[in-house]
């Protein structure tokens, strides 16, 4: 049996959804069937729009989608400085010849790892499937995630 | 040998418990056996007076009992604007027909979802057995907590 | 087989670090093998310095690593009030005989807790093997860290 790494991203973060593509990446890289579902804030990493948008059915849901942004307007979750640290990380990476985030979530489709999308988190944000990047292979719910990530190594981001 | 989801549940945000909620119960759902391990923060979840209340041994704990509160009084970890977004949040989850915080609380009770709360965090908070719902089953520590999650998928949230 | 849990310690919260050494030590206890991966901010747990300090390659890298701090200066990841929380907290711990953050750390040692350090969050942030404590036994890649936490519990803290 192959082995098997699934990750719920819910965290929006910079620092946390990097940790997410480095597990998925790394993991992939080395044989693993990977699967991410994301849900509620992590639902801005598959946002085809990556900067702040007013994405969302109601005006309620847009303004909540334009402060939620998307990929390249992600906080850090600590001493996030107004949004300073992201830029000094992003900055550091490139320095230091460590994948960005963005080019960690382009490795990812590239080794063939499985995006899913939150069918319950979209609703109550008002998302449809044509907000996300064409590499979301369906929208699910909990039910269908745990019967894909069963046997394997799950986490929670 | 039926499959099976533990779920450290250390958070009180508003969505992260909603989070937990939501893979208890479609767990649960479907058949899994589901525990899950109140900790910490977490423990806001269970306490029998869902709003802020000044519960805990000496005035520090009783203090803390009060900022801390209860599900209905708990923030969303991002953009809580004050409280408001937890409002909005339960607005938009009527609105859209996704099931509420409390809602997916009464079904994982209906659903024989295994509640336990952490002994140490009680200890540190000054919470004692009677604070806390009676559908929560036993007062365990973690090496009790690993055992009931042996051989199965276990979460952090 | 012997059980194992494996911990990707990422936060450098007081209190989600004390919810990594509880579990590991509590693990370790009941005769687990226990691999803690330390990166990002949960590199706090393991620096020598234990308070704020300027350390990291380049001027950036120095001012986040003093914002950063060492153990004793760990944030609560809610209601920290300014650094008080922690305080608080350590005082209770003491008061109710339970083992404070430090005590925990260093149960772990005694347990033979396996520590390691993620080598890409030490390239971001500057930071080399001599600035951690003696007892991190290697500093390994996810690829290496997945191989160690196979067929066992893994969690994300």
């Amino acid at each position: 049996m192959s082995k098997k790494l699934s990750i719920v991203a819910f965290s929006g973060d910079f620092d946390k959804l990097t940790a997410v593509f480095t597990l998925a990446t790394g993991a992939a890289a080395t044989g693993y069937e990977v699967n991410l579902f994301f849900t509620f804030w992590g639902l801005d990493a598959i946002k085809q729009k990556q900067g702040r948008a007013f994405i969302g059915g109601t005006w309620l849901t847009k303004m909540f989608g334009f402060f939620m942004g998307g990929l390249r307007s992600t906080p850090v979750s600590r001493l996030n400085f107004w949004g300073i640290s992201p830029r000094i990380f992003r900055s550091l990476m490139r320095k230091n010849n460590v994948a960005t985030l963005e080019e960690l979530v382009d490795s990812a489709k590239v080794l063939g790892v499985n995006f899913y999308a939150c069918e319950m988190a979209m609703n109550i944000l008002g998302l449809k499937r044509e907000h996300f990047i064409p590499e979301v292979k369906d929208v699910i719910g909990v039910a269908t995630f745990l019967k894909i990530a069963d046997d394997g190594q799950t986490l929670f981001i």
